[in-house]
């Protein structure tokens, strides 16, 4: 490691830590966002020229902060291993990428789009909501599991039954599976039904009982991430309460009284 | 019992442990699911016939595995008396039975859907889900019973007086409880009420009520839900504490108290 | 008392705790809800008849159930006092009534239907069910007031600028309270909307932060539900709790190490 | 201060905690609504005269109330310190501005409709309620920020491939960010994503995904609110359980039994 770069180094954590810094780099978060809101608008040609500009220098503001926070970083291996900076790293290198097909420029658009995600990034609070709601996932992950059989099963029934009655709604699975999606959000799910019992009048029970066994499913979710919530709430909480009466425990009396016993025997 | 059957018993019991050949049951049973599912397309004739084979291959797979766990099982007259046993024996018999007329070749069809869930038997967390909801089912019993009585009441009034605006929605009490069905969950629920108040202008009492009713009646459902869960995960952790304390508690110094106390008498 | 009416009481008693008497009754209530049912049909002129003697027939039969029951009440003053005893007198005194003029038959026919309602006066776990809802009622009793307080605000509001874009839906005062009870359910809301939309561009402001008002305080009053659901059965646990640990506390072991001590300094 | 202005004082402060007083002024209020309401249909225009003196009139008396509240305040500086206060005050002042052009008109008339709110200023529950649900919006705000990135970054997507379908529901950001809010809502959701589905084939993913986003960040928003009213709660009843076990704890126990071994060991 040259002097040179210790220097280098050094400058770069203190502007790490530098908290005018991180405003600077949620401002340009902000401003990159404000570019992507205007685009959408119709903008005369000057300014569209203005934005191309402005998206270039966004991007070169992005690639030296980064490239700061990675000399700042004192263990290079583990940069990489923080889901964050890799997708940090990711949105700037793609952005650099220069685009010539059309294909590739609609590609290079989502990807300024996906900049605005690099606030919850930058923001620590948003970062421990968002690492919360994906730690919730994997618990969900069985009853998400059983709900995709109930729609199967319910989608497979429904294309077998219904598709020659409507084949824009029932014309195989994965069609019926998005109109039971629409049913189970309530969406002029009577127009579906009706539709079913001009044919079969007793589809109402398909439907209903639909209705039913999602609501239910979904309800139990629900439960289960309150109660699972609850749980690590009060688990934390009596830890707490442990190390609090670590001092004296009734374990702590019963030796005190022993040894006084002791004393006693010993003196008869 | 012959000394092949006791030979054939081991096998089937090492079998019935190993976890490559659950994976394989799990495989089949996925297969045959999107054997069930490719069936809902518009599929050329020869794919059709080999789907009309692979069904049978699965029937037969799942034919030999229930042998297997059947002959594993020590008792074989406890086999039966576990329902997901029970179950699974039941879409294999009946997959068997050979269809000729059109209508049995529905429930065919139906059977044949349904082996899906046998996905929740073989996978032991959703089985224990599924358990799970199944128990909190009569707790709901009374709540369910109640919620029916206000749907039968409203349907009764709804039919008396709207029958004659439009007797498609509320022509008898079936039709009339399927409608109010509809206004719980919010469905064009202005344009039933809107076409009743054309005639009777105070008819929006009678919606705003059920509107009340229901939701004040679901919302006590989900909370008396939620609450019992608490309890069951209190009750355990409780038990758990018990345990824990079991060692020492305030009778055993209750009880060395006594002691040092008849000891200090003795001496005077 | 004369003897005969002291005899007839104990009958009356004996009766009245009587579990087939009362399997009967409930059959009856059953049977009288069938009969309401029936009549929403297009039945013919004799089977209407029938269901008008069978009308006469259940109410007798409840008559002399109530008789039965207020002969078994020992104190006759308490009989009333119990609200479900007034309902259920009331409904068959209502019943006697001979009808005549058609506004009358009407009201008969509703007293009719409100016969099933007497399944919650006589299965004691609706009955339990239905209390504990009235006993909420009046907790979320400001929650309301304050919701009534919004909605009066936002449908003043609403009249006073939309009903000249639609004086069907923003008329009056009352009309723009039923037309934000459809947004509050989000039904059609963004037709509602967009209309006013065409001519105040901002009432999108009006309509997102009246959403945001009533769903907040919506779940203001779930939850609080919830909590004091929650907190009675802590309440009661506790209770419960303490008079376990009645027979050994820290002031007993307290009270005896004082003691211990008195003997010690009574030796020196 | 002279004796008059003292005596004056002395009347207000009798005067604003008297029963009597509080009552005629929530009666104020209410009529000040009704004449709110009132204004909304079609009237005559003598009515119209009456009410609008009936709108001084109240004016008046508000002025009045607000005058004695004011006198009756021992520290003068304090009184503008609450925000009710402050409230009430801009309510009547900006009343009392006359009013020539119909756009000051409008606003005379908002105000006006206003004055209900003071419903909640006078009533002390309603202003525990909505001061408790003023405390919750903070706890609050990083979810809502984190829903408004989705919101964004969604409508960005949405307008950049679906503004030429349909301009009306996708035309810039702002419109789209409202679309989008129709589609979280479910309010004719179908509609939108049909329309988009019939060009992009697998635009579903799009409205599925945001669905699944919104509603697992507004779930975890209830939950999060559940969660920290549930700790407040437990921590207020913990505080209370400390106080109730200030008298006797295991420290005391403990210092009790070293006494006594001191004891002993000083006889030996």
């Amino acid at each position: 490691m040259t002097s040179t770069f210790k220097k280098l180094q050094s400058i770069s954590e203190k502007l790490n830590s530098n908290r005018l810094f991180e405003l600077f780099v949620v401002f340009i978060i902000i401003f990159s966002a404000l570019v992507v809101g205007v685009k959408t608008y119709n903008i005369s040609e000057e300014l569209l020229k203005a934005v191309i500009v402005l998206d270039w220098v966004i991007t070169i503001i992005f690639l030296i902060e980064i490239t700061i926070r990675f000399i700042a970083e004192p263990k290079k291996s583990q940069f990489f291993k923080k889901g964050w900076n890799v997708f940090d790293t990711l949105i700037v290198v793609v952005s650099l990428i220069p685009i010539d097909n059309s294909d590739m420029a609609l590609l290079g658009r989502l990807i300024r789009i996906f900049r605005v995600l690099r606030m919850v990034s930058i923001i620590p609070e948003l970062r421990i909501l968002v690492n919360s709601l994906l730690k919730a996932l994997p618990q969900l992950g069985y009853v998400m599991l059983l709900m995709f059989i109930i729609f199967y099963i319910y989608a497979a029934i429904g294309s077998t039954f219904f598709s020659q009655i409507n084949p824009t709604l029932w014309g195989d699975i994965t069609i019926s599976m998005l109109t039971l999606f629409r049913v189970m959000t309530f969406e002029d799910w009577t127009d579906v039904m009706y539709e079913t019992m001009a044919v079969y009048k007793m589809s109402w029970i398909f439907f209903l009982s639909f209705i039913f066994f999602t609501a239910f499913a979904f309800l139990n979710m629900v439960i289960g991430i309150v109660v699972s919530v609850l749980e690590d709430e009060r688990a934390k909480e009596k830890k707490i309460e442990e190390q609090d009466s670590d001092a004296i425990n009734l374990e702590t009396l019963h030796q005190q009284l022993k040894e006084i016993q002791i004393q006693l025997k010993g003196r008869n």
